[in-house]
């Protein structure tokens, strides 16, 4: 089905948009009144991703009320250690909790194989499907995967951590078995981003939230690598990686088989543009808290920040939204990207 | 008194030195035996660090046992806020969190002056001069405080934080009110600073712990420029500033009065000499998890990092040593610092 706002693609693909497309990571979400009306009647909210009405139904809303010009599906990027074999539980404002984790070889050989893995989330192929299908064409859906190195981070560490000391001292004392549980990952997230296409994705993106407290030496080594392989085996669709707090890896993703980078709110639009060169196309980067400012102030700023990307640019903020931002906040930031004008 | 090793400020002055001197950040603490015993001895945390006699004998602990090149004084960057006049509570594994925080203009009223403040802190200044005396000449002093956003961000927001939004929100929607609490924490920490020079400090270094979560700009405005400030004011020692995550400030603070920069272990001391120029020490930036590995792989990635840094250089972590860090770990770093030699 063609689309009828292709404005996210297009960018993607490297073609010419008369304004930058924007959505906002995780916007589908608790900003929403009619998200929390349906999580409420839910236990969880591991029973809202594992439903596939519900997540369709939370997908669609910010493209219904918010007017976006992507959809994201409604999912978590613990699913993947999930379908391998590790539980995890998600309690509220305490985050992701894994009561068993990754230690050694025997515990990495006990994991399912990325075929059993990628199988296991049926739930998400029908959210997609759904989704699509109710979606009708009106804007493009992106899917997503979690980056090798942060899922094996939660797998390790067992949990959120300010330093993720454990899962790093993992890399350091355990190299060989590092690189052996990431390369499962990523196997398993190849097949699992290949099944969300065949399922209606237009875009995938890889989030790697805990990129910025490896080094850039241990970042090449344990994450960038397993990102590139997820790159060159996915050639079906467009894709972003978004490297939270890597800027120093900026040149090792331009040289990747994807088509957009996310970038954070740290990372300047112009010193970001010539790290990564012309080819690709750049996503971000509006701090999160500006959407606490004034309607005035955000209209300043994102105005700031769209004629600092200059063109290939997908408007975006440089985080996810957080849950306590006011929707008036959300629609000041969209309704400026959405009311500019590339001079021709 | 002449100093028997005076490696660090001959660094820090930009004269000749034949090895790098070396400590760590968080060496008077967790890791070392000797500490945690002193420190159950006594009620909690911050009965340690108001009782000078006790502060100055775990301060000097890491000179007796690890031989490092300089102490630091035990402290706390929340000691200003005390001051202030909000109290904080320390709690094991939870960290700081402060019952009363700063809301508005009467809250900002309300806390004590400058001078009020620094003088309250007497215990400190006992403690310097006691360790200053018992150190007999041994090392240097490094005294210390947090950079006024910093201390801004745990005054607003109240404890720590994965985003500290509500500090950053009070930035967006309270800037007036924000810059006269940063000027009120930065002349307390201005008189703060003298007075510990005067008991005995060599060098002061200024803590930025949460400047990686603001954007360049609002780093400027919010942070930089009262670094600034009190790097102008203190004309009697030489004056270090550690900001992590702001790589993207590091051409800011080579324009400031001060000698030395620190640098994390996101920042690669080439790229971080390149953008700083010539002039100034650098100070780190070896992952503290490195020291999780294995004596032949610390004495490898230390050995780079010196090599990498080339001169101007006080080896050091690029973030407080981690109280589960094995001893064995420490000692292979600090060994393999002081084994090496520049070629002349």
């Amino acid at each position: 089905m063609k689309l009828k706002n292709d404005l996210l693609l297009r960018v993607a693909n490297g073609q010419p948009v008369e304004r930058p497309p924007v959505w906002l990571m995780r916007q589908a979400g608790r900003i929403l009144p009619e998200y929390r009306a349906v999580r409420e009647k839910l236990r969880d909210f591991k029973e809202l991703v594992t439903t596939p009405e519900r997540a369709a139904e939370v997908t669609i809303q910010p493209v219904d009320i918010l007017g976006v010009d992507a959809a994201i599906i409604f999912s978590d990027i613990l699913v993947i250690p999930e379908a391998l074999g590790l539980d995890y539980l998600m309690e509220e404002k305490r985050g992701p909790a894994f009561p068993k984790t990754i230690q050694n070889q025997k515990d990495i050989d006990a994991l399912r194989s990325d075929e059993e893995a990628a199988t296991h989330l049926q739930y998400v192929y029908d959210a997609l499907e759904i989704t699509k299908r109710e979606l009708n064409g009106r804007v493009p859906l992106i899917g997503f995967c979690g980056a090798p190195w942060t899922l094996l981070a939660y797998m390790v560490e067992g949990s959120g951590s300010k330093t993720f000391s454990k899962a790093k001292k993992f890399l350091y004392t355990q190299p060989i078995e590092s690189h052996r549980l990431l390369q499962k990952i990523t196997d398993a997230s190849i097949a699992y981003l290949k099944r969300q296409i065949q399922s209606g994705v237009d875009l995938v993106q890889i989030f790697d939230s805990w990129a910025g407290i490896l080094s850039p030496a241990q970042y090449q080594e344990f994450s960038a690598k397993y990102i590139a392989q997820i790159c060159n085996a996915i050639t079906e669709a467009p894709i972003t990686i978004f490297a939270k707090g890597a800027w120093f890896a900026l040149e090792d993703f331009a040289q990747m088989n994807c088509n957009v980078i996310g970038l954070d709110w740290n990372m300047n639009p112009t010193e970001s543009r010539r790290r990564v060169g012309e080819d690709k196309a750049l996503q971000g980067n509006l701090d999160p808290c500006c959407l606490y400012a004034s309607t005035e102030q955000i209209r300043k700023e994102t105005n700031a920040m769209l004629q600092a990307f200059e063109g290939k640019h997908i408007a975006n903020l440089g985080h996810g939204v957080y849950p306590d931002t006011p929707l008036d906040g959300v629609r000041a930031f969209i309704d400026t990207v959405q009311a500019f004008h590339y001079e021709s």
